[in-house]
């Protein structure tokens, strides 16, 4: 028995050799155009600014997930299209050795944190105990905190890759989700600086913020969404 | 605060008017055929015995489902296809009076059940300290276990209500989403007896078992999908 | 043998009783808040505003369409989100006497109309010529043209209305798909004159224009967009 | 101005360089093992057996289909779930080279064959007309049959990839569909001979077929099934 406090960590797995080719070549054959003067890069782009997004379903990419909490987890699993989550299960795993996410407004007060740690400890205890008498563990996990690390492999194309950093590269976004996209854009930025470039928040895409109250100007959100449309951003 | 064991309650909100005409209207759509010797009801047995299940997605029922773990929820979620789902949200409710789920395994066994429900109260206590001191409801929740309960708003189209049955309402299906689904159909059964009939667990569907240990007996599978084949289940 | 002319034709089908409480209710369980001193249809407006769209899901619409060209029908079963459709099929159905859709710019010339019409016959007796010979209706229709009518049932959530009408609804999109959306909010309009309001092309919807000549200027576009954030439109 | 009967050709678009991989990781995950000691090919055909199926959707597959009818992309495009297609547009390209499919009962009768070829030389005669008077493209294709031939590209992940096979393999498919998916997993028979065995029609994946009229006995059905179960097809 043994508590561990993790942070997250995201790998993006395999990815496909050539996206861009595969996106610009399926919209080639909408035209009937095999060769067309558009560098890929140049291609994807106009693409991007016309709205003709359909063509990004076409190369997917798998991420490895650890260290979010079953609390984030819970809200990822909601994204419904273009995306496969296959997830640790509380169900068949032995929780004994618990791993635990710990929110930074409770980790930033040392006493808090003492209390939430001291709190887990007990309650790991009795999971430990009531496994121990014969609770199964699809049972005893019902003791278990939104807290406890989660693991998890995530396939989204790459529209809804960019559907997913509107929303969620969002500065109101909750913190944890948030992090968790903002990895996922450095992954990918890793692997292709020119296609991460399009993961932005909902208010670079639309050219406005639909929240009540917005973080930035109207005026900076104009001007990043113009940038975004003439890629300097 | 305080804490309240609750249990399961699901209720059909405003079903359609007349499903079985639209279904059947819509399979009479797709060979030009405006009128057909067969009644709506055998129309739509032989649109599930030939496996015309596209039909069957012109209908949708929403169903308010109160009183289920968030273990439970998470794993409901998972289903992506003709579903929406809307969730009573943790990052916004204050949960001080929390209400719980405790799995029957435990709740036959006084000891555990008085341990279980002691260890809930002391969270219960830290969550609220928490919130009083200034962490906000998005953060402090990460103590809040599994058993809490939440509510939800769920609208499924009927094919995918009966996928959803082959799936959960399975003996080996964890035993919370078993009751869930077992209510769903009781609920479809108060509106149609009908159509509440055709939602079974795969085995009676498939007419064989996929699980590694089976429930049944072949020969009881078998009956029951020719009782289902035929009508007369 | 006989060829007939026919026109678009859409009516909804016993629609829900009570949409935008089935809408606001479902709203209303994210926060707890089983009542508010919003009306359901000020609730509904604050949702849209906030973008929070997936609520609208909870309400479907089942259309039968009639009177539109394959050629639109085979654009239309793109939209795969929240929607299902049941189609006529050419490969059970005998088409004989077959009914055709003329586009406008063909039909105002009466030489080139004289031409469309006398071709399409001379194919409808090769096609009733092959029927006759044994060569069966799924192979006799590769001769069918793109202008057959055909009929379908479309049901769709409301979010997805919404968004097959920004897509739809814009001067740019071809006529015949343009024509059926706007029929199609005629009925929603004669239903709900409150709902129809939301059904909007992409530009009032999102405050500008994606298309490489806009057919509105920037300032009409925002003056439409922020009637339709007020409710004035 | 020309006329040209194609056939059907399928290719597979760089394929992923390990899906058996992705597919056993991520199935490992779930319930907390890194290692195990199955191979990945024996793991992911215990997985295949038990109905988890939802793994296989991690891996995805990008094919170029060419040569086939507008009739069957009518058909082919009805998929929506795990799936992405981009298609050739006849609003936008010229078709005065007609390419265009011949069904097999006509093409093997030389006076029904010459009449078929005759008359779409008549249409496109009409066609290329309609375009010199400035009909625009998107008009004058309401001429052109359901034998004009396209291209698209096709997107599918395994698990949908196995689904349509279910259905499109089945003898009772049309036969154009049908050769579709032939030539798609004999495409995935060059990438990888193991996962191409698990494309199989419904009967065989079932254990029962659900045809009126059965193209193989019950015990063939039967004996298939125990192969493709025990991996022996």
């Amino acid at each position: 028995m043994n508590i561990q406090k993790v942070s997250l960590q995201v790998s993006l797995l395999s990815p496909p050799s050539s996206p861009l080719k595969i996106i610009a070549d399926s919209a080639r054959i909408t035209r009937g155009i095999e060769e067309s003067h558009y560098t890929d890069q140049d291609y994807f782009h106009l693409l991007y600014k016309l709205g003709h997004h359909s063509v990004m379903e076409h190369v997917c990419f798998s991420f490895r997930i650890e260290g979010i909490s079953r609390a984030c987890s819970h809200q990822l699993v909601r994204f419904r299209i273009g995306v496969s989550f296959t997830q640790r299960s509380q169900r068949y795993t032995n929780e004994s050795n618990l791993q635990i996410i710990v929110p930074p407004s409770i980790e930033k007060n040392p006493s808090k944190y003492e209390t939430y740690i001291e709190y887990i400890k007990h309650l790991q205890a009795l999971y430990c105990d009531l496994l121990k008498t014969g609770i199964p563990k699809e049972d005893a996990r019902f003791l278990l905190p939104n807290a406890a690390a989660t693991s998890l492999i995530m396939t989204m194309n790459f529209r809804e890759l960019m559907h997913a950093c509107h929303l969620r590269l969002c500065t109101k976004a909750q913190w944890e989700i948030q992090q968790l996209f903002q990895a996922v854009k450095q992954e990918m930025h890793q692997y292709s600086p020119f296609l991460a470039h399009y993961l932005q928040p909902k208010c670079v895409f639309q050219g406005h913020c639909t929240e009540v109250k917005p973080c930035k100007s109207k005026d900076q959100i104009e001007e990043e969404w113009n940038q975004l449309q003439n890629n300097t951003l």
